[in-house]
């Protein structure tokens, strides 16, 4: 990288400015399949301040800047194709604020969903979205994540009330306000979240956030075929019982949990539930769900009663990404992230199964089937060029299937470098040029993460 | 107007295009307190490629385009202050499609409210987003309308999956998916919600909608102070207490409400409830909800108990702005409209209802105050000097209180003519600036509803 960047980093961030070989290839790669990609150097920084004058130095040297949060992107959002800088926000890890009395709080953008959690709990509050990692805010945000209660709370996009950006010239605005709702003028907040780094960097945010319900319960139930089990969520759905979670794992993946976590269920398309709610709420609700799912073949719920219990299966349902990666030792995994108008997932995913059922490769499924949005764990020899090769090539038929249901090429997990391919197919020509011209009006050096979610021309 | 301009109008839309007096008149006043301006001339479109078509001419004869739905706006959204072509979608009027499965469904922009409401209720579903006013889809999205259904369901903001945007060089784009959630690129979605028009014209909107709960039950409660009652909406929404409709009226408004709906409620602070889901937790609900308002010293609750008692309860909410109107003969209203924190609720009440105190104007006050969001109808007489420039100086302390509790200038009004001065003191110069080059790079020639939402330079 240019010297004197170097230099002028350097005297600002003095032992937090490094081009380590240890810490570049730390922040080059990410929990993708992709061939990771290193920065030149690394930023640790400890305010908007930083963050504002590393942009501006790099402005300045006409070097790229790549925002860097857990490192769990599963599309190479992190990396640095063109080199440059990563700014790597997990020290602005500070709670900065939270509110009981108006459900809000507000974080710095390094802050993880479990951090949060921890802090948040004892009050009796917490946040819902929660993808598999522990990512950082500034990452959830970026990538608009969702996770296993986006059913009932929404995604990043529902839940986020301000942010704190720092612009590709170095200014910081503030995007939105803490009344639940506004008229005021065009969207910025929306515009940044989802916008994986390329139109600036995010530094806080803050976040509508809940009252831990009264009562919690959790159920397992499995079911004959993936058919019955989608076809019941589709019908909890439309009858509209209020439930906060409702995760699909195919009998790949509930093999792989088991084996991972320990975990004795019987391997078959299974759901996970959970209900939220007063005690009577939820007791009224479990009895809907039960019936419908009863009506579909499910089994019996087994249910986890106690906080216990119920962390032994959710932690087991977060970690379906590791399970699946020690399902087959020494492996990583293309995750696939589509989501589909829910009257068509069932078919979906049985032209998906077949697909699998053909090829040689293993891919334990998943999915936030409440929403339409499911996962194919496609696991890959990563020196093997004909598993990637295969693992593209069902990917790709995934992504077209969700396509021409009137799906998205990814429901939570983001664009990144992985999807850029798919991305004039999903909008049009005309939608893109749209976001063309947003990214060339707010970023015309393109030094924001360039090489990301936008194709190349 | 341009003469080529017109000929070209007339030759491409026949009698649906006119420069008639009275449809320009028509045209170029709402329901604000606001000086009418109309149009030069007004097109009736029926078709998405019409739309495109008139914008084409408009960019080639450098003619400002201006939608209208219903002339509902409450900030002149409708104006003409440059002159220019107005675009009445109202002839656009299909439901276009309908999925009781997926729980959305496509309408044409001129759609209004209750059009899709009488559509959808004999197939058990609705959509919850209910302005005062029965406006059109096209304009409930830019505006980023709500109503009183919101604390529950959101906004248009959170019940918009996709558009048809007619940009402003002609060109139709979609954006969005049916997916029910996507991280494909930048949110065009969130960026044209809410733009009033100024990026472009928007033909088609599709929108996730609701089964009709198994039960709905609604109540009055009437309160010894406004603390009282809004103390009572602050501890429902802690404790997270599902509540479909919570709305405040004041002394004054409930009088307007008998007066003009010929209700018989007690004059005092008073909250409308409405409560949905299945039986068993309607009833949990009202139970917990009951506890609070006993607890605030809140009287007992008069129950609407079937659907004609709950339609006239609502229909006279809805009609706030009308039996306001009639409280005072031949006035006009200037209706403020701003959202805070809703810790912050009860004392920017108190501080407002202290300048109405001091103040000769009346102003009935009505508030989504689940959500934080109140207005005032600050009623003047039309031909009074003295009464708009009193009614603007309380609009303004208003707005004022507001962004000083960390809210908004609207909540779901808009900004339209009347709040562009309050735009830099809401947003900062930085985000201002962002959204300024969002409309240049779109709009170039600021040809889409120009004099709207962005204050002059």
């Amino acid at each position: 990288m240019n010297i004197a960047l170097h230099q002028e980093l350097s005297q600002l961030l003095g032992d937090r400015f490094t081009t380590s070989e240890h810490e570049r290839n730390q922040h080059g790669k990410d929990e993708s399949s992709l061939r990771p990609m290193p920065p030149d150097a690394v930023c640790f920084v400890l305010s908007t301040e930083e963050v504002s004058a590393i942009v501006k130095l790099c402005q300045k040297y006409r070097t790229p800047v790549i925002p860097f949060g857990a490192g769990s992107s599963l599309e190479g959002h992190i990396f640095a194709p063109q080199g440059g800088v990563s700014v790597d926000l997990s020290r602005m890890n500070k709670v900065l604020r939270v509110s009981a009395e108006d459900l809000d709080c507000t974080v710095q953008a390094g802050v993880t969903r479990q951090q949060l959690d921890k802090h948040l709990r004892p009050m009796g509050l917490f946040f819902p979205v929660d993808p598999g990692a522990d990512a950082t805010f500034g990452g959830m945000a970026s990538t608009r994540a969702s996770g296993t209660n986006a059913v009932h709370y929404g995604t990043m996009s529902e839940n986020i009330l301000m942010l704190t950006v720092v612009l590709p010239d170095g200014q910081v605005i503030t995007t939105g306000t803490r009344a639940r709702k506004s008229s005021a003028g065009y969207d910025l907040t929306h515009l940044f979240i989802g916008a994986e780094g390329t139109l600036g960097i995010i530094t806080e945010v803050t976040l509508r956030i809940q009252g831990v319900p009264e009562a919690i319960s959790a159920a397992v139930v499995g079911f004959g075929s993936f058919e019955s089990a989608v076809q019941a969520v589709t019908q909890v759905r439309q009858i509209g019982v209020p439930i906060a979670r409702i995760e699909f794992l195919d009998e790949v993946m509930v093999k792989a949990v088991n084996q991972f976590s320990g975990l004795t269920l019987t391997e078959q398309p299974t759901l996970f539930l959970e209900f939220h709610g007063s005690n009577a709420s939820v007791k009224d609700n479990v009895e809907q769900v039960g019936e419908i799912m009863r009506e579909f073949g499910g089994s019996d719920f087994k249910w986890a009663v106690n906080q216990a219990e119920r962390t032994t299966l959710w932690t087991a349902r977060h970690n379906a990404y590791y399970a699946s990666l020690a399902y087959r030792p020494g492996c990583r995994a293309l995750t696939t992230d589509v989501c589909v108008p829910i009257s068509r997932l069932a078919e979906c995913i049985a032209d998906t199964k077949r697909d699998l059922a053909e090829s040689f490769l293993t891919a334990p499924m998943v999915g936030h089937v409440g929403d339409g949005n499911f996962h194919l764990l496609l696991l890959v020899d990563p020196n093997s060029p004909q598993d990637h090769a295969e693992a593209e090539r069902l990917n790709e038929r995934l992504v077209e299937r969700a396509l021409s249901v009137g799906g998205t090429i990814t429901g939570e997990h983001g664009v990144g470098m992985g999807k850029q391919k798919y991305m004039k197919a999903q909008h049009g020509a005309g939608a893109l040029a749209v976001m063309r011209a947003i990214k060339q009006t707010i970023d015309p050096e393109n030094l924001m993460n360039p090489g990301k979610m936008l194709p190349p021309l």
